[in-house]
């Protein structure tokens, strides 16, 4: 099971109307829609009676307590029962199969599984396996998916730049590589960002050792120079140096990886006046981005934040309600 | 403190209709009443007022994921409060005894307590010294009782076969020595087993080395051959095989084990055609069960564990509510 | 930032109102009606609609499950979404600075945080950094305050022994040099015991590497001579003794200490006929305090264990409701 688990993932056998595996298959008018009402629930509306009843599970075979929290709090905000379990410190899975935890908590009336794995295409192998009713959320797989966290940031580009992305050049910056994130938000850009005959513009920017060499950046304009990358832009959005990167030999030293890709707000000035960072935490300051940035009045990584608890709800409504 | 609760602990000392400690006195017309009340929640009934106010806590010196989410879905249905101490890995235990912490937490206004504790008769000698208007609930201790383990299997086994079980034949295979599993089971199967005039036929099987050499066993049927052993029974309830078995060197291999006790389909042709099998969980999968077993149309493993939640709920309302 | 937090922090520019830091700048008033309330609570009262949609999140940067359950249940009986973060053991932390976590948790829309920290000093820091309209309540930082278990001794002296601390003798005995419980008792005594022209007399007494050499003790009669600073008084203070401080060389041996400053029955019969006990939790049994004396008639410790409840609801609804 587990290695098949790691196997790409046969996606066309998941319902994607049932689950939030990836953002790649999701039409443009469900990624509004699920916006609008994101935007709703950012605005301080709760829905405390729509989940009432309904217990949802979150599943993390890879610890991550920053999104745990993210996903129980907009599962509270719905009035739903919520659980935890830490699969990666849990004694008790003793050898049992993901699948088979999925389907014992499932046969516990859990209707609704928020799933974290380090292996690609895991969350998508297991919603392959659960039951007629139960919903699974991909809150990260391996590198590739983390639909939440690009939903979230593309409700918090158009709260920045107004919803027609089509006018705008984005940035991303770093390790794209392994990063779930980046490929989360490049296929939501993608899919917002044409309109009125004209398309956005998007551009990527990393040392070579950690950018994609399949089509993954396909249509983007890819460089090295950060500086010359962030002329004019509207959005930069910067991912997180991983420090396993400098054992795995991809990056010679956090000091370099500073002078060449930390965003400094002499750098940013490069961009458009008006332009925004996000970057989706923990940040490693001083190595890609400075507190100036982090904390100054262009950054809006806390407002990443707070719409992640929107996004969050958005989806457990959308998928478990009624 | 310590030295005493792995001691035997004087049932008498326990008053049997405030806690649910195991399930040996439980009188047939209590554990009738609990099972119908348990067909109710697992129709699919919740109770969200009925322990409204009440807090309860799991108190595990034991880990076990699995088991503290059924209780907590269940309490959640009921309406409880619901608190986790995990002693096992608390640092704040700092060298206090079970009995302080359970004292402290009980001053704290908490009225339920779900404990597993590694000792034979913990848990009866930590009822011994809660107060009045404090409940314990066993959810397993040592190789003692597992007691809504055991209720859980009788439900499963009466929605199979009926309510009468005095015609049955039930096989236990495997670790019965070590299991506390094997033990609630077996008084159930006893205060349930009678009527009529006749008595269920209750077989066990498993390698010498591994069932128990006291009276637990009076009136069953032992045998070391599981293919005879499995000749025209109604259900198999096979226990797990602990890996530490084989350090003790109780069992010689997985591999031997499993060509001795593991349940295959082809062994399973050897029971009554419309025989059920069921298993505690987790699985060893190619151990003691295999794949086709497990998931095939006689497996009742995740049926269990849906009933599960459903006889938690009956427990905790019935020790708990007003 | 972690280092500045380890600094005494700026008591100045945290707005009192807004959280609870420490007991040294609470005026006698709010004292009293927090303990007003908290009686209110301690009574049985529950208000569950008092927080209903509040969000409150546990922040522990050193481990403490019996003071975060006393605050979950505190919140809970206040109709709060409670929510944990573990930063002691959190891997997601992933280098992140206290204040980020701080910082991200409220973003998603955590009004209280209930902050425990080894720093002197730590929480000050936080609260100084956190948003308008986020309350922190210190649940302990290094040796500075807990303020909290003040509270609640206070409220258990209260109902021990009246209103009026001016006529009482108390005395705190044991490790009060790196007791942050011994100094939030301090200044409660002393705010709450003057009146009509008398004055608490407050008595100190521990192994003099164990006292404090600052002027945390001022106006406090000190003595190293356990039996004679126990005549008369009408309320003992147990602390707890870490066991580093055997490692530290501060004290020799547990039975040395037993014999110095252990609280046994004989000892305690110099103190007054009504006297009465209090102990923080958990208590080392055999070394600072014997059974027969935490067990007995005149320890309160139970009592301060359900008080810690009553208490915190009280400081929950205070600094978050409305």
């Amino acid at each position: 099971m587990n290695q098949d688990l790691s196997a790409p993932a046969p996606h066309a056998a998941v319902d994607a109307s049932r689950h939030l595996i990836g953002l790649q298959e999701m039409p443009r008018a469900r990624m509004e829609a699920l916006l609008d009402r994101a935007q709703h629930f950012a605005d301080g509306h709760d829905e405390r009676r729509a989940l009432a009843g309904v217990a949802v599970c979150t599943l993390f075979f890879e610890p991550s307590t920053r999104t745990r929290l993210s996903f129980q709090l907009a599962a509270q905000r719905l009035g739903a029962d919520v659980l935890s379990f830490d699969a990666s410190t849990s004694s008790t899975s003793k050898g049992e199969t993901a699948c088979d935890t999925l389907k014992t908590i499932e046969a516990m009336g859990v209707r609704g599984f928020i799933v974290r794995h380090k292996d690609d295409g895991a969350v998508a192998g297991l919603a392959a396996e659960a039951g007629e009713g139960t919903c699974l959320i991909n809150a990260g797989d391996g590198r590739s998916a983390h639909p939440t966290q690009g939903l979230l940031d593309m409700l918090t580009l158009r709260q920045a730049k107004g919803a027609d992305f089509s006018r705008l050049k984005v940035l991303i910056v770093g390790d794209v590589k392994h990063s779930r994130v980046a490929r989360s938000d490049l296929h939501a850009l993608r899919t917002l960002g044409t309109g009125e005959g004209r398309s956005i513009e998007i551009r990527v920017c990393g040392p070579q050792a950690l950018l994609p060499d399949d089509d993954t950046l396909h249509g983007c304009a890819v460089s090295q120079d950060f500086d010359a990358a962030l002329e004019g832009v509207d959005a930069v959005m910067m991912l997180r140096l991983q420090r396993e990167r400098m054992e795995d030999g991809l990056v010679a030293s956090l000091e370099d990886y500073h002078r060449d890709y930390g965003l400094t707000l002499a750098r940013l000035a490069r961009a458009d006046a008006d332009a925004v960072v996000l970057h989706p935490g923990p940040m490693n300051r001083g190595v890609e981005i400075t507190d100036a940035v982090a904390d100054g009045p262009q950054s809006l990584v806390l407002r990443q934040v707070a719409n992640g608890v929107a996004v969050r709800m958005a989806v457990l409504e959308s998928l478990l309600k009624g």
